[in-house]
């Protein structure tokens, strides 16, 4: 395979890949005009999101072949357990949403939907499934981060949003983003059969679809508000 | 605990139960002003549903501590993969619904929340908690058709949900109710505590809510279509 | 790959899969001259194995990726508990074991070894991985018993363990091992690369190594009582 | 429950736990008299036991119920991953065992039984399975490593045993035995009721007979070289 399996999966998928990076909830973030209210609904969406990431990370340990895999899966583990969730409650205390809040939220169907379906795939399936799972949040977000900050549409003063920009395309996260799509090729090296890739796509289209609703919920949450 | 545990669940959920067990979607059955495009999108995802549920209690098998939890389990997935899902293509049939279109169909995402939830809440649990999670569709769809069976209200003659109705409300699936509330009460004998009350109907809520999404959505479907 | 996996994985660890095949409790069903409590201990723990192929086979259930496969491991979880749990139970009081016995025993840790071995790693990898570390106890116990019965240094007369080799070598069981094999080779159309080859082969060998420690618990069990 | 739910298995099981926290292997090391070549095995079936170790706390992430234990399972995962492995590569190298001959081992079935059963009840089971499946190895070592550090009968001078015992019997390791006791109490204060006691208590008793087995494995290993 000369070419690495998550851009086949992206191309395979490439109006479904469309529709989530191209949301109205990012076109918000870029412009700025997205309401407050739905920002703020989908941050805290976003920490109980964060939780159940780690427990993916989790069983990634858990279904490693070996000692590389496992490490690479527990610094998944960390960077969320002892690194984001404390930016993301300070991140969430900028934006008025207090950390007693974060902890009596009630998770919205949309994140549900996600972080089950990930978790479900990777425990059923092997590491390739979880990771295909997994990838459109964890690279889709490096993409969108990346592609706003270089586009000259973005607007820079004064946009509530740009350090939400900054850090999904800053270096960082930027090499988060190099290593996952390096581990799914790894992995897909010993586990990618032709015979699979149907499914993987469907998998891949399914966490891409949840990912577009998983925005939607932010919008739509607003309209109720 | 003089009284079982699903109906504390029940109670201790009281609105959750009211807004499934009596949605929009119970009541246009009952009166057989439903939309037949909204049923028949339902159907459709009730098909992919069952395939879920038969995981579900197959999860049962592998979890259960004793021969008799597993022979119990084992009933759940043959009665689903023997013959509920028979019934279903052929009750699709009668509602237009070709088999070959059943192979084909895209899991809704109300669909993906729930299942994938039960599944998922089950793994990482013990088997009461797989079992609570189960109870509101399961034990639910009992007590709607029992409901709608005796209600005065419901239209009989040239109500096209009837057979839908008369199955719920029959004698084999109320025992089915009957056996799984059992079940539940017998498996609180030896793992429920007080201390676990919390989680658990945290569980039987959310598996509630999912269960009126999946209503919502054959309505919204009808809607968009 | 022509040929089919099964055959290269037993190729590839042609000593162990014959230490297996050949071992001396083996070799002594064929002569007769086996202990008889060696087999009665033997017997007693295979009750135990039982169960836990039969939760096996239902982890099969939920990792499968559609219905035929998961048709095909319920006839697996069927098969077990009901027909083979109950024809143990009459062929160990043949043996004078009583049913009473059966429901108190100790797992042996060689018994322990195997079955948690099996699931876990069914648990931790996909379904090929599964079923090919359940294969050597599933279809080595077939290729045993039609060597024997067709071998003419088996003692058939007088010797009390021919209805062993002759269930064994059966039609019924017989179908068994052929469709077995052919869903491994079908899993592997789909699911293997020959870079999954050793860690497979690993897994083989591994439960390979441990069906032949089983057979010698029997043995152990004999000399020590 | 005055008295913690670790104390009443041990209490429960004491035989067994004798036999284990007494073991030839152990007094051989408190004596200095063991083999040499036994604690070699040993140290190299204990390289691969961390291994599996660390992904029974990757499940325990994955298992947890709120974020304080996932936390402390993540503990758990850095522990061995990020620290005891690499003790463990150095510690093997003072006792002749190359970094390169670690990584192509054999497990031992003696390992396989004891690590794939605590992994396979810790997944069947809920959290509580998994930490009494685990507590026999965290706890007894700690024990054993208390015990023998205070006794006048412990060969201080010339025994080559005297840091496995200061590890042990040290700080650190004391404060992670108090820590997975305390633990365990918590999750019983929850998930304990006097109805699982005899299945806690059994899989308590085969964890501590699997790690017995353990010990005997050196010593018959040292027999065998």
């Amino acid at each position: 395979m000369s070419r690495g399996l998550f851009d086949r999966l992206k191309t395979d998928n490439a109006a479904l890949w469309d529709a989530y990076t191209h949301h109205d909830f990012v076109t918000g973030m870029q412009t700025g005009a997205l309401p407050k209210t739905a920002f703020q609904y989908y941050l805290k969406q976003d920490y109980l999101f964060l939780i159940q990431f780690a427990r993916a990370y989790a069983l990634a340990i858990y279904k490693a072949d070996n000692l590389t895999e496992m490490r690479s899966a527990l610094a998944g583990v960390k960077a969320i357990l002892e690194m984001e969730m404390d930016l993301h409650v300070g991140y969430c205390a900028d934006w008025g949403i207090a950390a007693s809040e974060l902890e009596t939220l009630e998770e919205a169907p949309q994140n549900i939907a996600y972080t089950r379906f990930v978790l479900e795939r990777g425990m059923a399936g092997d590491l390739l499934d979880l990771m295909v799972a997994l990838s459109p949040c964890a690279i889709g977000y490096g993409e969108i981060g990346a592609r706003l900050a270089k586009s000259r549409k973005t607007k820079i003063e004064g946009n509530p949003y740009i350090t939400w920009i900054e850090m999904y395309a800053g270096a960082e996260y930027q090499q988060l983003v190099t290593d996952m799509t390096a581990e799914i090729d790894a992995l897909a090296t010993k586990r990618f059969t032709e015979a699979r890739f149907p499914d993987l796509s469907k998998t891949f289209a399914t966490a891409t679809r949840l990912e577009a609703d998983f925005w939607q919920m932010g919008l739509t949450a607003e309209h109720a508000s």
